[in-house]
């Protein structure tokens, strides 16, 4: 796949897109979210064509796309950027459709983990079981709150690719851009997939982990995003390879702050409740690293809390302790700090718009920095 | 949107797609399948890359897409055939997404409804449940199933994308059905949300009724497999009025033939169990039409038994003798027959091409014909 990139030549800066003062991160997310607004707009006028009832999923998605830190789109805005490329709001348009992906991923998600939480509000399927009550409706709230979710969830797939590829940049560059789409949507449900089998397993060794969350998680959080303004930008194959080697290990180090705010964060920050991964059993790699390390005994205390629907806040501590004291907590620390080092390293080596590049470091910086 | 693709004038028919003898429908049926294992395959290499765990979601569809029926498929290609163009290779392709589509309906909506059987076996997340049951995994096996289920429908829907831009067809033409893919996609989940609240408020009258079986389904069965395929070709604007004046009748009658079998048909022929839909309450307009007949006593049964999941064979059997006595069967067989009427006489204005027509003409008698 890459090497068909790596032949493109890089495409001519079309003119209409020239003008444009500098952007920043800041401008970019309202930028990314008003672009959001107006396609869920046009979509409330097309779903009322059906029914008024369904504006009820526009709702939902709004109260939910609220919450995100529009890290995909900022990674293909400025993947896009870094490439030499102008300013531009169809470039605008084609990141924020990111954030309908990771919708989908999100709303599925908390469905397949039974989650109450996301982003400090109720998840979809809770929010919709909390109607159907609210209405006093027939059947099982609980039921209803999941089938909509699930449709929801299929809406913001559908939407994301619809909001991609209508985006209105010129075809040739949608074009160069479609082989890393459909590769990001099929490696992260197969990277999903293999999650669930890992956790079906009780959790496996600590490269297996690693290869669960570069699937279901750090590619398409930074690489796949980095990747697709690369190709929108028709840029060179030697930057598409150093956003690689930029993209692969910052993904990575996301994750693993994630997985340790999973466990230690505070849930004003994480929007769930305090040790949600692991009332949930998430076999992460702080969780791999613990076992590995662990003696008998602590090994026999993360057999016995991981993944207990009913752990209390003891049971939290409990576990908390173990990962600190067998050094996961350090081992998983100085992975991040290596992953992020080898990604800013590889961005000193490429050859892309200061600006940019400026912005690059910052998010790389923003998205696995430690919260304490 | 109609406005648009009517100014669109008949596009040159490529001189690589002339050669070709005639296509029947059990020809087509077999190129839709052969296009599906193809493309099958290569997205098996694709997961393979992920972790060889995950080629079970291959396995899995390819089971359940043995089972179709290529109906959708089919208009899309008899759509484009009909507009003059020929046999070709790519539009096999495009028409064959169409599978996919329709099968992340299906797995989707079996986990929604909770059903246990789709086409004769176990449904999607049936299927999962008892994989985890047999590796003797850890954790609820329901749970697990329902996951794998939902990942499983994602990619049926991110992959039904795929294959229709990815088909081989001309951008142009690509371009100009893709209003109609998003339209379609978009109506649907739609549609089956808005049936989702109307299960929940206890069934309507027989217009909301009719409303939701456009949009859940009659849609993206008929009317719009036959406007991509028109769109594709570019056809002319009298060609699409005269698709829409025989695809959205013809949808509707497809419909309510499947709900009389839903209640009546044979299990060896609906592939689920005697009166699965009146377990699961499906609040069809055969039910709309015997609540809106019935008295107040036969009212109170399909009141008391719609929708039961322990409905037994007596249940099944009462239910049934309400939807005859009430004369609800014979109200729903004439809207079908009165449906399918106006769909041919539709396509006996239209100027399509004459085999095409012929068997635009059988497949509106194989899908509403009466099973008896």
């Amino acid at each position: 796949m890459t090497s068909t990139r790596q032949q493109t030549e890089p495409a001519p800066v079309p003119e209409t897109a020239l003008a444009g003062s500098p952007v920043d991160r800041e401008d970019l997310r309202a930028r990314v979210s008003a672009a959001l607004d107006g396609f869920l707009e046009r979509q409330d006028a097309r779903l009322a064509g059906v029914a008024h009832e369904v504006g009820e999923l526009v709702v939902a998605l709004r109260e939910l796309l609220a919450g995100g830190k529009r890290l995909r789109p900022a990674f293909a805005y400025w993947g896009w950027r870094a490439a030499g490329m102008p300013d531009d709001d169809r470039m605008i348009t084609a990141a924020a459709a990111l954030e309908l992906f990771q919708a989908c991923a999100i709303v599925h998600d908390d469905v397949m983990d039974r989650s109450d939480l996301r982003r400090g509000r109720p998840a979809a399927h809770r929010r919709f079981a909390t109607l159907h009550r609210a209405e006093g409706w027939r059947g099982d709230a609980d039921a209803f709150g999941t089938a909509a979710a699930i449709l929801l969830g299929d809406l913001c797939l559908s939407w994301s690719d619809e909001m991609f590829f209508g985006s209105g940049l010129e075809p040739e560059r949608l074009e160069r851009a479609r082989e890393i789409f459909d590769e990001m949507r099929t490696e992260l449900m197969g990277g999903q997939y293999l999650d669930l089998v890992e956790q079906a397993l009780g959790g496996g060794s600590v490269p297996r982990a690693r290869r669960v969350i570069q699937y279901k998680s750090a590619r398409y959080t930074v690489l796949r995003p980095l990747q697709l303004g690369a190709a929108l930008a028709g840029a060179s194959g030697e930057l598409t390879d150093c956003y690689s080697a930029y993209g692969l290990p910052l993904g990575e180090a996301f994750q693993l702050r994630d997985d340790v705010l999973g466990v230690f964060g505070d849930p004003d920050e994480t929007g769930k409740p305090a040790g949600d991964d692991l009332r949930e059993g998430k076999r992460t790699v702080l969780v791999a690293v613990a076992a590995e390390r662990g003696t008998r005994a602590q090994r026999t205390v993360l057999e016995r809390h991981l993944g207990d629907p009913a752990l209390d806040a003891g049971g939290v501590a409990a576990l908390r302790k173990v990962i600190v004291a067998t050094g996961a907590v350090g081992e998983v620390e100085r992975m991040i700090d290596q992953l992020t080092g080898r990604a800013l390293a590889a961005l000193d080596r490429a050859p892309v718009e200061p600006h940019a590049g400026q912005v690059l470091r910052e998010l790389a910086t923003a998205a696995t920095a430690r919260r304490d």
